[in-house]
């Protein structure tokens, strides 16, 4: 497959970032890394913990508002223009809402040419290094870890509960040659 | 105005992020912050430090090779492309070739509406913040100081030695009443 | 004087850090610098939000439980222990309780020579610095801008509201010849 | 064991902090825990990079000259004081040199009860660990991987490849029941 834009879905702490930095490196070109992190990162503060934005409840539930779904659209088609004006985009998110989610990329994807991937973890193994990376409101790892592949399809699964960052990245790249 | 974009431009240790933080926070609507900094930690790690990448020297000086370039310019592409998608961004931007790097900006925005905005500080100023922060090469605060202005044209300039972030913040959002 | 101790003592946002990376960089010896901030996140991310703990309110109100108490003192013992053993030893340190807070320092430190510092910023200066840097709670630098001095005796004190990180740090550096 | 010291001993990307993260939050009683990364953070700037302080070359070998090594002295020397006075600390260090950094800290210790802990993890696991995490030397890892454990003698022995952070974490904290 020669795909412009790679995709990789998967749960809080399933270790997508770690996948993604590994993927550039056995990669021959370089690729651009965005990750729906680097998104709430451009949001203003004050949408952080508000009903329109972004709110994460006591035991890790995460639910989005309207006027972030809005940007995200924005930046979403942002990112697709990126692949057509040359650029190869890796992008790391997180498929709250399954299927639906997958659906709002392929809206805006078109017709460039995209990998699928998902990067599974058991629900028990993600809440451990979850606790081990300390940076995560606890049980949100274990909350997402199934739901964000319900009705969601994919090129290449991975599960990184049983093989290294880099030998995930092996397989995924094996399927761009 | 009615600008959808606000390109901020400044050298580095000018205080350019604390200052998007606080118009983020001053104006109406939400507004997308991204920085060339942004861009660079999208790159594969090991165009850090390549000739064709990204390279620091020992005194500070930045310099960027043609991989770098044509990977910016998908990426301020993609920029565009969400203001057109009704985003509304805010860039800060190191302009490393004073003039020629804003006409390159202007070729992508077309028709955007943009604010231009710099961020000027005196180089003995910036030498002792880059100190302060102890994340930036020493010497690059102060070389690009001035150089990054050169054969730039602003709406606004704000000069961040003799004014808080905030103030500077209020400054700029009063363009776009 | 021979000072083997500087404690610098300020509310959230009123620019410690920055003076004290400064002040490490003036001065010909080296010195290590510890804040209390390394002292929380030294502390099981449990206690964080726990009320034996360290609880942050709403509008950035910080309280402390019995455990940090005693944990914070254990600290305090072995920073001293530092100097003793040949190290010099910069403290940046929040006096959450004025007057004594700093007598709690005095009771560990025995005959070390310390130079008290005092770092002031006015209210709202801090309040504009704190929505700059974006990551601490909204309010906490306001609200920790007098309290922190009140019943608390100096050596030098500086104002980060008018005059930069490096000029401030040699100031207090001259104290030191 | 009634130990109020944890030395966790192992190389770079052996996944040492989290192994410390978790253990901090099955034990029942606070522990602090302190890393060799917080000490060469509270070293002035000037250090890194000089032959007096801590040099890393191109392919990730770390050397330490007298200036690091005094001052770290003093710092094993506070953090023995925080123990005496009451404080339970985890420690996570790198012995670069073996049995002798073993020995530097039997000196401080005493007779203060500690457990040793050895964190094993393969030089090709550690490799691709490193790529992942993407903020350390490419090749230090891997360095480091075997001869941290050379003529040391531990308590207990976590294998990081083949065990999760929070496995190893609760092996360990069977030792101190």
């Amino acid at each position: 497959m020669t795909a412009r834009l790679i995709i990789i879905n998967g749960g809080s702490s399933s270790g997508k970032t770690g996948i993604v930095r590994c993927l550039q490196a056995v990669l021959a070109e370089p690729w651009l890394a965005f990750s729906v992190d680097d998104f709430v990162d451009a949001m203003p503060a004050a949408m952080d913990g508000s009903a329109a934005g972004l709110e994460i409840g006591p035991d890790g539930e995460v639910s989005v508002g309207p006027a972030f779904m809005e940007l995200e659209a924005a930046w979403r088609t942002g990112i697709i223009a990126m692949c057509r004006a040359g650029g190869r985009v890796i992008i790391d998110d997180v498929f709250l809402g399954g299927g639906g989610s997958q659906q709002r990329w392929r809206d805006a994807i078109g017709d460039v040419e995209t990998l699928w991937v998902g990067v599974r973890c058991a629900p028990e193994v993600v809440a451990g290094r979850e606790l081990a990376r300390g940076d995560r409101a606890v049980g949100m790892a274990e909350k997402q870890a199934l739901i964000v592949h319900e009705g969601v399809t994919y090129d290449v699964e991975v599960d990184s509960a049983h093989a290294e960052s880099i030998d995930c990245a092996r397989t995924i790249a094996r399927y761009l040659a």
